[in-house]
């Protein structure tokens, strides 16, 4: 194989699997050429990578030497992705009665959540999470990407337990917006105590399903290094978590006039 | 930039977007060299992924001139990956109280599921699905991977129906092994009429689920163009569905010998 024939394989393995590290020993037994012939190899991958703001590609050096892929953004690619989504969002034919909006095409596209599940990376990774948590529904397609993104396993919670999932941990809590009492389970197995994990959800208004999250992990015995929240809610104002992450606010929804207007967070 | 920075820019922009269409002339426009030079550039990343397996390069000739790519698993990939999830679930510390077996760390993991995603998307591919569809909670990661292979939507059906959906269609339907009546609602905006979907679902017995789902889909107008489940059980050994796909089945397990017996599926 020539070297363009290796860069084309060695960057499919590299982006398909964000995270994995791959020895050097590895390609060489693949291509069967030199460890120095790779360096060059993954050298000019870094750079096309770089030119074009593709992503991270790091290389690991050492007695072993390795190289690994992080499909992180940059903060221009951050604001273009968010803003795109606002637009999606505002779509007059997403005004549902009562005033709620429609969302689930977007959080449900394979499309959109791409670049929302590397977004959610791009922040977290540095605070090294170990598992993705979120609770069902709507939520799991974006904390599955971003869990994708991180290379950690996802753990959904339940808002009931089933039979099959053996013995679980159930709390109750207080939803934020209809002050009514929910419950949420978890199976016992499914999170190692003290692990550092990451709660990714969809949508927030109050936020009290984060804050019955966040004390769901203290009863697993688990940190909350982080949480990330799609789509974030104007109202009400008062809030029950203070440090999480939204990446739109949805400020208003105007059923007389059909307009929804949502912004990129503060942050972007 | 030279033959082997394109080509790793270029093959990085395919494997991330499976399935879209990429015009000869949206690369020619990034990396400023003439059509006949990134018909060479695409040979040898079809010529590197053929000879290693890495999935199709299909090139589309004509005016306009494109490529894509399909991230297709051959035979033997798809026996290797089934076996070690035969494996993985076979680990004798999966038996829960009551003979079920533990499975939500191999149905959320991304990196098992990410082949489980490809080999669905590779075998019904074919069958031009336009969204793969799912009933909420376990199954949703697997199909959510199934439907980023196939690069259509996802969507989710709800075992109850919440206000922020909008209107809603609901179906009652008897589940096939506890015989209990049970309730399935979709968002009427979910679907577009007439669409062909693929329903993906984790785990099967009696198939009392995809039963349901596809009855749902009937009142949609949408045909189902095909089944496929990520585990089956032996037992019942009367079905509700016969035309559906499973990778694994669920021989057996053994409560008293702590030992889980599971096996590829025959077309496997």
């Amino acid at each position: 194989m020539r070297r363009a024939h290796r860069i084309a394989a060695i960057t499919k393995m590299l982006v398909e699997q964000p995270q994995r590290v791959y020895a050097l020993g590895d390609f060489a037994d693949i291509f069967g050429v030199s460890r120095s012939t790779l360096s060059e190899d993954l050298a000019i991958i870094r750079q096309a990578f770089g030119q074009l703001d593709l992503g991270l590609v790091e290389t690991i050096s050492g007695a072993i030497g390795g190289v690994r892929y992080f499909p992180d953004l940059t903060e221009a690619q951050i604001r273009e992705e968010i803003s795109k989504v606002c637009e999606l969002l505002e779509e007059p034919q997403r005004i549902l009665p009562g005033g709620f909006i429609f969302i689930d095409d977007v959080i449900s596209s394979p499309f959109h959540l791409r670049n929302i599940g590397n977004i959610f990376a791009t922040y977290f990774r540095s605070r090294e999470p170990e598992y993705v948590v979120t609770v069902e529904t709507a939520g799991i397609p974006v904390a599955l990407k971003t869990a994708s993104s991180l290379k950690i396993p996802l753990v959904i919670v339940r808002r009931q337990s089933r039979v099959a999932e053996g013995p679980v941990l159930t709390m109750r809590f207080l939803s934020g917006t209809a002050r009514q009492i929910e419950t949420m389970s978890l199976s016992r197995r499914a999170l190692a105590s003290k692990s550092r994990v990451l709660l990714i959800d969809d949508f927030m208004r109050a936020g009290g399903t984060l804050r019955g999250l966040t004390d769901l992990m203290g009863e697993f015995d688990c940190e909350v290094v982080g949480k990330g929240v799609f789509i974030e809610t104007g109202w009400p104002k008062e809030k029950l978590v203070t440090d999480h992450l939204a990446l739109v606010y949805l400020k208003e929804v105007d059923v007389e006039n059909q307009k929804v207007l949502v912004q990129p967070a503060d942050w972007v």
